[in-house]
This record gives C-alpha cells, structure tokens and sequence, in this order.
C-alpha cells in the first residue's frame, strides 16, 4: 500500500513541478517547485516564502519543503491576469527567484472558495450560492485504497456537497486499525515520531484527497486536531513548539486548495492535554497563515467555544437536541451573527450510543428544522457492520435511508432564493422560514395536520417592498420522506387578517396528507 | 408635587451629611460632603475624588457635585475594620481632606452586594444564595408620590427580589405623561436642556427609591439609556461627551448603593441614533468606574448584544420564545458561560401588542421553562386600565394571577439546594433541573400524563460521588399553578435501567393528577 502512494506522490509531484511554467486560472493553484538544500533538517533549517502580486493586491505565501530537495510555495490566485512572484529564503539558492504567469478565468465548474454571504449564509467566491450539506467520513483517506475509492464513488452519487475529515489518524471504537500511513517520520511501532520532520508522502496523499474532492465538487472541511489518539501516536499531545509547526506546515501545503475548509479541532474540550487558550493561539496562527482566509471554525464536544471570536468565520457545533425543534436551532444565529452549521447532530445508525442511534427519520427531520431556522445541519451514519466499517469513520457506502432524502432536500435548497433561507419570524413562527415576500418553506415536523390555514407573517412593508395586499401565492405541498412535490390548485391572495398576519382573501387552507414531514413551500407569484 | 419632593431631598441630604461622622456596616454606605466652590459650573469645573483605604485594599472613588456647594463622594465598604481616606481636587478646599472610619460587620439583613457565582448563579456577597426573581417598572419613581408609594407597598408583599427601571423619563404608549422631575437644568416646556448641569433633585429622588427598595431586599437593576424618548426630549440622542458625562455622574452617585445592578440599555438596538460601539464605550465607562464592579449587562430589542464582552457579568436578554421551552433557554448558557436572565419573556396582560397579552398560565410556563434549564425569568404586567397605569411602566398594584404563583415557584427556589438549579443532562432532557444525584426538578410544562415512570439520568460517577445503585430518593408533586404541594408514598431507590438511565428498584411509577403544570420535585432521602 505505501509503495503505491509513493508512486502516486510522485507522479503528482511531477505533475505540480511542471506547472509552475504553465498558465492557471482563477482559483486554481500555481506551485513553484525548487530545489534547495537537504542538509540538515531542511523541515526547521530553511526559512522559504514568495511574495505573489497584481498592482497593489500582494499574497504573502509560506513556502514548505516537500522531501527530496524540493521547496515549493503554492498561490491560489484570486484575480485573472498577470501576477508576478519573487521568493525569499535564509537559502542563496532558494532566495530571491522572480517570474510571471498568467492567470486566465475560471472554467465553468470551478466558482473558487466558498466565503461567508448574506451574514448567516454562503456562497462561492464568483458568487454562485453554495447551500452547506454536509457529512462526515473522519479517517476515510487513511483506510485502505479499495475502500477509499469506493468512499468517493459513494460520494459522487451523493447529495452532500461537504466533507469533514481529520488530519491526523484516528483511534476509537470501530477504528482500532493503523492508519496506511504517517504524519511524522518515526517509528510507528514504538510511536517515536520525530515531530520536527514530517513525511511528505502523507501529506501529498492528503492532497491528493483534497483534490478528488474537489473534482466532486466536494469543500474538504479539514480538521487539524482532534482527541481521539489518547494518546495511542501521542499526536493529540504534541508539545507545544510541534503543534505550531505542524500548523504553519499544512496551511503552507493547504490554503492553495480551493475548496478547504480549517476545522481547527473536532469535539476541542474532550483535549485534555490542551487549554481552551491553545486553540486560541492555533486560531490565530491559521487565520494568520492562510492568506486567503478560508473559512474557518472549531467544533465542540460538549463545551461551545467562543465563536464571537474576530477570526471565526462560522459556528461549528456540536449538538442534537438544537436541531430538533426551530426554535432551538436558530437562536445561535443571534449570538453570533455568522453562519451556524451543525456539524454534528448524532448520526443515523443503530450502535448502543445513543449519538450514534437515530432513525433516517429523525435524521432528516433535524436537518429541515436547521433549514428553516437559516442554520445547516451536518449527516453521519453509524449502522454496525460485520467489516468494521461505518461511514461516520472509514467511509464506504451508505446503509442508511437518509441520503436520499437528503438529496431531495438539497432539490429545495437549490431552488429557494440566492441569498439564503431565513427564519421570517423567528420569535413567534420559527417553523417559517423562507425570504419574505417572495419565498416562504413552512415545516411541520412531526405533526399529521390534514390542512393547514393559509396564513403568513406581515409581509415586509415600506420602500421597495410591494403592497401586502392583494400579493399572490402558489403553493406546493413537499412530501420531505416521500420527496414527492404537489402542487395546490389555484392562487392565494393575501388579505390582512389582523395586526400580524395575512389570510387568503377567499379564506382558504390547503389541504394536507395527514403526514408527517410534511413542508408547505409558498412562492410568489408574480405573472399571476 | 416637586416642593414635596424637593423637601424630601433637603431632609435626605441633611441625613447623608451627619453620616460621615459615623461608624458604618460593611456594605453600608459612607459618605463624604464637603462645602466647595458654586462658582462657574461646578458640575465640570471641579474635580473631586477620594482614596479610601485599608491596608493593601484601596478603592478610587470618583465624587460629585450635589448643588448648593456640597460635594460627595460615597463609598461601599467591602470589609469591617478602620478605613482611611484622602481627598483629591482641583479646588483647594475640596484637595488633602484626610479621615478615618470604622466599619462594623453588617446587620442580619444586609448580605451585601449580589455576585455572580457558581458561573450562571448569583450569591449576595456574604455567600447568601440570591434567587434572581426580577419584575418591570420602567418610571415608577416619576409617577405622582402617592402611586409610587403603592408600587412600594405592593413590592413589599410581592416574591419580586429585582426591580427593573429607568433613570431617565419614558415616552411611550400608556406613559405620556411628563415625569414629576427632570434630570438636567433646562426647560421642560421648550426641551432646551443644559446637559452640563445636572438636576441634584432628580437623583437625590431616584436615589431615595433605591434606598427604599433595598429596605425591601430588592435589587434595583437601574436602566441608563433606552429609546422611549424617541427625541422627546432628546435623552436618548444628547451628545457623545453628555452620555459620558451622565454615566461618570450617575456612577458616582449610586455606586454605592448595595442593590445596585447596571443595565446599560433597555432593546438597545431600537436606540436608532446610537451605534453598537457607543454602548461598548459606555460599558467601559461604568465598568471602569464603578470600584465595587456591581452586575453589568445591556438588553436588547431584536439584535442580541455580545455578551460575551468580559465587563458584562450576566446576559440580560429580551426573547419569549427562548422561554417557551427548556431546551431553548439553556442554549445561552453555554454560549455565554455567564449567568442568563430573561428579563423580558412578554408580559401577563391584555394589551392589542402580543409581548403584552400572555395568560397568567403562560408567564409562569415560562418562568418555570427558565428555572429547570438553569436560567432566570422576568416578570411584568400589562393589563389595560382606565387609569392608565399598567404596572409594566408606571408601577402601582397587580392585577394578574401570575404573581401569587412566582411567589410559589420563590418558595420552591429557596428550597432548593444553594448551588443553583443546573440542567442535568442539558443535551437529552432538558426539563430536567437540579443538583444531581441529591436534588432534581422535572417540569412538565402542558403535558398533563396520569403517571411518570421514575426514571433519572445516571448521576455522576467517581470521586467523592454514592455509588447509584441503591440511591434512596423521596419525591413529591408540585402543582405549580395551583400552589400544592403533595408527597409521595414511600422511597424510590435506584437501579440501573441501561447506559443512560438509574430507575426505581421496584418498578414504580409516580402517580400525577392529569393536570398541566406539573413539577416532580425529587430529593435524595440521605437518612432512609
């Protein structure tokens, strides 16, 4: 296994040396590759960045050595045209190299990172919208490669436009095997890792797996630490000096890649070996680092950490019982003015813990009670398996009953308004969300209503908002488990019922299967 | 109405003069007043400040300009003994005045200022647990005399242990009237105020008020700015240097005042002519001067303030959808790791406005919501009258049942253990509060079952912790609505049910009345 990703590596490494010559587009990656010293510890020895710059926009960019006397420095540009680079290094031979490419538009399925939109939303750089789906395979790259493959199979046939994963190996129930490879250079079967020196090998092949999900059109939401090694590699307790070179090391390699996301740890409290303070300090190392500002976020285990903070980006959380009521799920979004993405909301499954032991149903559930809460959920499955592989872990293939549904509700997603899906009345009707006065999506969950009385919040009123009177409506009735559409005959015409809300002028409900996921999806008819 | 008044304060001043010759209690309070210039405007043309001191502890006291020549500076002695004190001044005669005093321990009512403690509790100083019960009054002090002293008589025999009002006057629907005082030299009929000179009757009255209710054991959560004013007369719009200079003034007069809270803003948010930054400065301002650090918070209309700001003590928060159910109300506690108190949940009443038309029912749903998720409510009152006084605004008596049934939940509150109501197992029940594995409190909100199967999530294992099996519990019914309380038969003793769950050894369920708002109030029987 390790011979062939070796060969893998290098073929990649011919591939990325190359194009330094050759022109890239937008988003894209440009990678200059020069040959340097290998005396020493070339890791810690050789300081070595480039300067990239258009006219006044200028990227500072943290080189890294990659093995084998190679030193590279990879620029993810942000504009078209012309850019110039000049290296700097403690190395003569390294120092001071100077050149230009071109940097032609983006093709049509690369739109560049996704960034922060609309406060509590996202989108892509170019500004198509991006709607967060997420799922999480945690170690899957570090599993052999029959099983890797066939994870990004799964992957491609899927919904989910997100991944989360970890750097580092993971240990855990279900997950006792080694890791195919290591970060560090040591000796695995005494886990004596020499944290100053890291293997290229590892880190190309995690590339590698960045870049196959990127071609799936798949954000790689990477998560730099985590607490399940307990110690086992010792990588959860490196010392402190190792921690941060680590982290200056793979933004170095990463930030290039367009579609990474930095999850700075996963469930960060369950760390014992680390202070709250720490993950401060990372924090500020990778927004420091990353000259590109990927987003970036934290996830919790059971204490939230402060995502007030200047250089979050995003909630990331960790917590069930939020998501299943709408209420619950968007009163985060007060606090911290950001997108809120619950990354973690127990999976569907059928293990003894009851994080890992929801029904498809309540799974799909938890995700349109985030959605109308303008909030996004994150999916997990942990069904027992006789191989020891379930997909919250090693990936593989789904066993479960969510993903179909969850790609219907992607369907929704993608056709509700560009800027997102917000709760239009959060503190009296959280179950509405929707942008008024055009887009509504009301949920009713659990309830088995055979109709429902057509009624909406107070439309917006004042400048540039239409008379609320006499607005028109169609209205489709979404069986969420089913995924069938239904379409309501006829036209809603809104007339003021009292101080808050508007009725149908003809009083009108719309009738209701008596299920339940049911969701009532209102747009505007504006030809009508 | 202003010569009663105007008379009250000379008799008040005259008291407060005579005081700086006497000994003290701690968290008493000690004045000085000292004759000085009336020249120019004494109100910015002096400075004048005191150190009081003893051994290593030093408190820098910032005095004030009280009108006809008297200047004060008031200090809150933390701790028995003799203290020293020393004059500062740019006037001569008010610069090097120097003294002594002695400080006895404080009277048996007079548990000192409230602390946060235990992280989302509050504890009065002296360790004495406060169990936050908070009620609204905007400017009850500026009604006509004769309803302020109702209000007052209604207090003394209300469970409220917080009372929410304003400094400045209020302009709103119900309350437009002008109040019985202004707080700057200027004139009313034209709204031409002098915001550098200060209406010394104004907040000798206001402080008088709050003397009075600290002889009722009530807290005074004392609101500096808010926006029913709306221009009026322009309170809620003066210029940055006389916001500044109101907040060193009013923090130099009531500081201290031992049942002082600061509320820097009521729906700080609606103050349209304010930025979110000009109340970042202005609790810095108060923080920085207050010596004795009396709880800080802001409250908010539609957009939550950050609480996480390390000079605010507790979240003070406006949402009555976060109280409609446990599992929301807690949400914020782990955001904020800090106290959270609900001050405004709506009201009992029966106004047109829906923040002001909840059933007596609802509110105390909402208080008891707040309790079992480890947060505080608020109450307030707002039922139309022909007088026009609504308790919510001007004080006055209450006409509303939920009253009666807070002083019943106050009664449960007192009872509990002194630590504080916790969520137990925040994340799975969230109707369930207490101090597990020796006191729990499920609330069961609308349901109204025949029977609850005893069932407790698996108290806390280790050290310093019984071993659960065997645990002997004795368990009572709590009709929160109407006031009972019934024991149950016999002693429920623990016994593993799964991972998750201890129930009774011998199967036994707990018999209810099949009425909504039940509690189960469940105590370890440690002597069984």
């Amino acid at each position: 296994m390790n011979r062939l990703v070796l060969a893998a590596g290098l073929i990649f490494l011919a591939v990325v040396t190359a194009m330094a010559a050759q022109t890239v587009e937008q988003w894209g990656r440009y990678e200059l590759a020069l040959n340097g010293p290998t005396n020493g510890n070339p890791f810690v020895d050789v300081e070595f960045s480039a300067r990239f710059w258009q006219g006044q926009s200028v990227r500072e960019v943290r080189g890294f050595y990659d093995g084998d006397g190679i030193y590279r420095a990879r620029f993810l540009p942000e504009q078209p045209g012309e850019w110039h680079y000049r290296t700097v290094s403690s190395s003569p031979e390294l120092n001071g190299q100077t050149g230009n490419f071109n940097v032609t538009a983006s093709s049509a399925r690369n739109h560049g990172p996704v960034r922060v939109a609309n406060t509590y939303h996202f989108a892509y750089a170019d500004g198509t919208p991006y709607h967060e789906l997420g799922t999480t395979c945690y170690v899957w790259h570090l599993q052999n490669e029959a099983l890797q493959e066939q994870t990004l199979k799964t992957l491609a046939a899927a919904p989910f436009n997100k991944l989360r994963f970890c750097v580092f190996p993971k240990r855990y129930q279900w997950n006792t095997n080694e890791p195919i490879l290591y970060p560090f250079a040591g000796n695995p079967a005494t886990t004596n890792w020499e944290f100053a020196r890291f293997n290229p090998l590892y880190f190309q092949h995690l590339e590698q797996r960045i870049a196959d999900l990127q071609a799936l059109g798949i954000e790689a939401d990477v998560i730099l630490f985590h607490p399940y090694d307990g110690g086992h590699w010792g990588f959860d307790r490196m010392p402190a000096d190792a921690d941060d070179r680590y982290l200056h090391y793979v933004v170095a390699r990463l930030a290039a890649y367009r579609n990474v996301w930095w999850s700075l740890a996963n469930e960060w409290d369950f760390m014992k070996e680390k202070k709250e303070s720490d993950f401060v300090h990372f924090g500020e190392i990778v927004s420091r680092d990353d000259p590109y500002h990927h987003l970036l976020s934290i996830h919790n285990g059971s204490l939230l950490f402060n995502h007030a903070l200047p250089w979050i980006t995003h909630a990331s959380i960790q917590n069930g019982s939020a998501v299943e009521d709408p209420g619950r799920a968007e009163l985060y979004r007060d606090v911290y003015r950001k997108p809120v993405v619950y990354d973690e909301v127990k999976y569907e499954g059928d293990i003894e813990s009851r994080w890992g032991q929801l029904s498809a149903e309540e799974l799909v559930f938890r995700f349109w009670n985030s959605t109308v809460a303008g909030t996004y959920a994150g999916h997990g499955e942990t069904y027992k398996s006789d191989d020891q592989v379930l997909w919250w872990s090693k990936g593989g293939v789904f066993k479960g009953q969510s993903p179909a549904r969850l790609a219907f509700l992607k369907q929704v997603l993608d056709d509700a308004p560009a800027g997102g899906i917000e709760p239009t009345e959060r503190w009296q009707n959280p179950q509405i969300g929707g942008r008024a006065p055009d887009y509504y999506l009301v949920y009713l969950g659990k309830q088995t209503p055979t109709s429902w009385e057509f009624q909406l919040p107070k439309p917006p009123q004042g400048k540039g908002q239409p008379p609320a009177h006499g607005l028109k409506f169609r209205v489709e009735v979404l069986d969420t488990w089913n995924r069938t559409v239904t379409p309501v005959d006829g036209v809603f015409t809104l007339k003021k019922k009292d101080n808050y809300y508007y009725g149908d002028q003809g009083g009108r409900s719309v009738p209701l299967p008596g299920k339940p996921y049911i969701a009532i999806r209102i747009k505007r008819a504006v030809g009508d």
